[in-house]
């Protein structure tokens, strides 16, 4: 006989466990349709190429893919934007614009096992295409904001960095980096915030090859630590002046929604490189122990890479993990608790006939009812509807049937009535 | 620039398909709730012999399996029952008993591809552990009625045949079938609905076997269309009486219910062989058009197989697809409707920050509230408030800027109101 568990890796939800999924994704629900966002889904196989064509060969090593049996290459999605993308490409021209679409996909990567790292997550993604405006980008921000708001999180719990790789790449571009080392000055100040300004300094010099007063210029972009500063240095420019009143257009409108408070720019989130286009943001714990907990931004070339239709799209994705971890530290996880609206209970063998027509006429009427599968001492019966945390005992015994009612007791108060068995549901 | 579409079988959930999806869940769970049952899940993928173990070696050819990149046999789940054996084993000292559990996995089969026939689905799983007794075999099939009546179904709908194998296993050996050929017989029988008399007579005689009058006593059980014909036969019978005492207090539970208009006792109703044994029910639509919309049954000896625990059990499936064809086909498909609360609009670009202001405040109360994501013509935004079925339009020129107020419109009636902005929210 054989001992089975779970693949490493990945999650049994246990009841308890399951409750805190429900709740995550009850609010990532809620505030998506206060926004006007529509929930779709997609299947969680597909041809592994949707997923090379995005992010190359190189994806394939972190995939759950294989052969299936009608020799077709496919693979457990690693995530939802390429469906999405996909799906919308094939009906984009009936499709109204912009379109507002969510999903909460589960996502699976093969992860080399550490520290107990999950190999499957479930993720909202939230994603707006056909707008190419700034309009857009705010609108998807503030939806990523509210959703950590609606958990219960403040100013305090959270920020969102924000970032543009239009503005950032004119910036380089501006202090002199040449076109063809732009990938790689990402790359190196991607890293800003965790290695020396000496060592950035030094990779600027080395690997990027920048001369001294390019390398000083690139590092003065990164020296404005708010979006003030940058337009006083570089809003007169020609060719820096757009992206900067374009992105000013950005933060006003995210003021105008009373959520300045949240946001920080921050020139150093530069996040996949071949794939965002334009504003990117990635929100963070305000204490900086946790990895992000979302990411999106602008990326209008995906569309027309894996469909014929070639329209503007941004997007985030919010796992459940990072985030449930961030809940548990501050409390804000619903306590799991298993309510019954009533626990009917027989005093002996013969009540059973009633009172199982009374556990139908209860549900029914839209009441969470249990009772015991076989007849138990009467002691075991209110044992176990306490142990099921029941709003309420019904009871039913020769005196209550010969008199047509049923005691019911409040398991809070203790207080007893004593109710027509027709009236039970309305008592 | 190549053109993805879904795999074979498995399907895209574009919104108004979800929205069909979301109604089934909901009601599912609505359901699962009000007979106490609390939502668990599994992994999608799970070790390949946790489903070799159950069901075979045959089974793998319909399976999504595949060796991932850790040499481990893997497999997408082709169903939900091995998973929860395999989770309440392996807490079973834990758990208070009757587990009542349910869950609504998305399942995948590598079915050859025939008539649009899908290689995955949704299916709600409800199953109860650790209670021998029929009180809840009763409480089961009792929850699968309740659910299709949640949807609107009727006795007119549907109907519930019920069978069991521990009564038909001792009327065959009573009829002098042989214990080594009860497999072949209940095979034979189980196509008596779609074979002629003369064919299965043929087949019980020539591939069972069976002499002339035990031919004749086999017929004979199957003759008796209704509970209390075979209570009359047969009740007096040492070794069968027990079983139908048993089987008599079941049905005497689902009257006790009300829910005695859906069952219809039919011993040739088998199902899974080597799985089932005690009760077992199939739910078909009542006018024979479609597949099975759920199936179950009392299945004792799974726990011990795949876990240290030696647990009864018993549950039931019940797939979206043939449930979404039924309730298509008698109009009780919900109505696909996105319905904002509000659609804002803005007069002219100028109003723009107090729309955004307004669109967050109202998101804050709990409204659904979309508008325009760029300054578009005032004719245009009525008419995405129309498309997109908002309750009502608030619009914002620089006249009610000046006053503070907003106009708030109902889109049915017409009528126009003018309110303070802070009050918009509660008007």
């Amino acid at each position: 006989m054989p001992n089975f568990a779970a693949l490493p890796g990945f999650r049994d939800f246990y009841p308890d466990d399951l409750a805190v999924r429900t709740h995550i994704m009850r609010t990532w629900r809620s505030v998506a349709r206060r926004y006007g966002f529509e929930e779709y889904d997609g299947p969680p196989l597909e041809p592994l190429d949707l997923y090379t064509e995005k992010s190359g060969p190189e994806i394939v090593q972190q995939l759950y893919n294989f052969t299936d049996k009608g020799d077709r290459e496919v693979s457990l999605r690693p995530e939802m934007t390429p469906t999405l993308a996909r799906m919308v490409g094939a009906r984009a021209g009936g499709l109204r614009k912009p379109v507002k679409w969510f999903s909460i996909p589960q996502l699976f990567r093969y992860e080399r096992q550490q520290r107990g790292r999950l190999r499957e997550h479930f993720q909202l993604n939230l994603d707006i295409v056909g707008e190419p405006g700034v309009g857009a980008d705010a609108e998807l921000l503030a939806a990523a904001i509210d959703v950590l708001r609606a958990f219960g999180l403040t100013a305090d719990d959270f920020v969102a960095r924000v970032s543009d790789r239009r503005l950032l790449r004119a910036l380089l571009l501006h202090a002199q980096v040449p076109e063809e080392r732009l990938t790689l000055v990402y790359n190196i100040v991607d890293k800003l915030e965790r290695e020396t300004r000496d060592a950035i300094t030094a990779r600027l010099s080395g690997e990027a090859g920048l001369g001294d007063t390019v390398v000083e210029e690139v590092l003065a972009i990164f020296r404005h630590r708010d979006f003030d500063a940058v337009r006083e240095a570089y809003g007169g420019i020609a060719g820096l002046g757009e992206e900067i009143a374009r992105l000013g257009e950005y933060f006003s409108a995210l003021d105008a929604m009373g959520l300045g408070a949240f946001v920080r720019f921050d020139l150093s989130v530069v996040r996949g490189l071949a794939y965002y286009t334009g504003a990117v943001f990635e929100l963070f714990d305000a204490r900086g122990e946790l990895r992000a907990i979302a990411g999106g931004g602008r990326y209008d070339n995906l569309l027309k890479q894996v469909s014929d239709a070639d329209l503007p799209a941004l997007g985030f994705g919010m796992g459940d993990v990072v985030l449930r971890e961030l809940l548990a530290d501050r409390g804000l996880l619903p306590r799991a608790e298993r309510r019954l609206d009533a626990y009917l209970v027989a005093i002996t063998p013969e009540e059973r006939p009633e009172m199982l027509g009374l556990a139908h006429q209860l549900r029914d009427a839209g009441w969470a009812v249990d009772y015991g599968l076989r007849h138990l001492g009467v002691g075991k019966q209110f044992k176990n509807a306490a142990a099921l945390n029941a709003r309420r005992t019904v009871v039913l015994g020769p005196d209550e049937i010969a008199d047509g009612v049923a005691v019911i007791r409040d398991m809070e108060s203790g207080e007893e009535r004593r109710v027509p068995l027709a009236d039970v549901a309305s008592a």
